[in-house]
């Protein structure tokens, strides 16, 4: 891909231009910090026409370039959340399969899988899937149930919540408790919208694949409120017909 | 704006982007006058979690230079289609207010307004709407009702169709009985779907603002089958944060 705004830029591979990002040094800012949160940012793939699936799933929609975008974005987290709706739409395996950014990790003194936090209300998760199976990482399960987990051979911990899950008491947490500086956030959809409406996101990190989707598939958020959310665009780059916007809320 | 794709350029406005890209002169190739319709191309501006109306109207999500957009558009177009349940919605007014632009349309030896031609199944129109009670221009009314319309300041035409609207017949008759070999369709979002599924839109001028909306508008397009239309990415020009892609359909 190559950079085309704010200034046009040579050809870059996903993973430099998001390590040139420093997503984690912003997560390590006074401002954050004070916040008692880590730096947020989400992302999603979607059509010209505003579709973030098609039949259920993302994986119609970016190419292969928007994979290894995802995957650069994921070697720049400490953790990742997600939605349990996402997890079993998606079969999530281990969110680090390749060796190269695992080792990469490693060398800056990282996990080699960022901490998976996974929200359910119900504690009905897809444990057959290799995010549960494979053993590699660790699982956070933020959930309002009383339920136990099965026993999985990746390890698993309980994040327990009274009622709703508080996300804002959750991301001070995963700061607090296990040093979270940056976060990414994978949805769905109506996760996306909680973070949106709460002000607990900061990026959009969002590729537009050059196709018009049908099915009546979902949007990158659900229901936000009958207003307009300010963005800034703070880059852009291309690939093919592709485009990997860099998005920040202007209040951020 | 500046283009920033498929290369960088200077500063340039939209009427001369616009005027650049000879979407007339596409209509008169022969490639359109052997599929018997003018070159058909589509504006919408939407949010970057891809709505194209908040609370039913497009107003809130585009800028200035977005209506500049539109205004080019318009002004390179011999007709404008648009369905009624839009021209109700954004109240209609002339097509081409300004005199710039209609200055330009007389210098090329078109008429200074372009042909609205207004899609309304049961011909429940907003009589009072400029775009009725100007008297600039002309409407072509396309509908499957028996009614006639009302006495207006500017002159309308009926085109009748025997049950639903057909689309591609419509196209044949503007091109053969109107001359029109360019047009523009400002949709709503279902005859926009409808244009797709048929095969009858060439190209797409979509502006993405800065902007997350709310409100649960819809998309620029409504119901397209499952399954994925390939695009193909013309251009792309910025100003502002705002985003103006012109894509085209990969098989047209």
């Amino acid at each position: 891909m190559r950079l085309i705004h704010p200034e046009p830029g040579p050809e870059i591979e996903p993973i430099d231009l998001i390590e040139g990002a420093g997503l984690r040094e912003l997560g390590a800012t006074e401002h954050f910090e004070e916040l008692g949160r880590p730096f947020v940012y989400s992302n999603f793939a979607a059509t010209v026409n505003g579709l973030a699936a098609i039949e259920g799933r993302s994986g119609a929609i970016g190419s292969e370039t928007d994979t290894q975008m995802l995957m650069a974005l994921r070697r720049a987290a400490d953790a990742v959340l997600v939605g349990a709706g996402t997890v079993r739409a998606e079969q999530y395996g281990m969110l680090m399969p390749g060796e190269e950014m695992r080792r990469r990790r490693r060398s800056e003194g990282l996990s080699e899988q960022p901490l998976a936090v996974v929200l359910s209300g119900s504690m009905d998760l897809p444990w057959e899937a290799g995010l549960f199976s494979s053993g590699e990482g660790e699982v956070l399960i933020a959930t309002s149930s009383g339920e136990e987990p099965p026993e999985t051979a990746t390890p698993v911990q309980v994040a327990r919540f009274d009622g709703e899950i508080d996300l804002a008491e959750l991301m001070g947490r995963l700061r607090a408790e296990h040093g979270v500086l940056a976060m990414l956030c994978e949805g769905g959809p109506s996760l996306h919208t909680e973070l949106v409406e709460e002000e607990l996101i900061d990026d959009f990190f969002l590729t537009v694949s050059p196709k018009l989707g049908g099915g009546g598939g979902p949007r990158i958020t659900s229901d936000l409120p009958a207003e307009v959310f300010d963005l800034e665009l703070v880059w852009l780059a291309e690939e093919e017909g592709e485009l990997f916007s860099r998005y920040r809320r202007a209040s951020a």
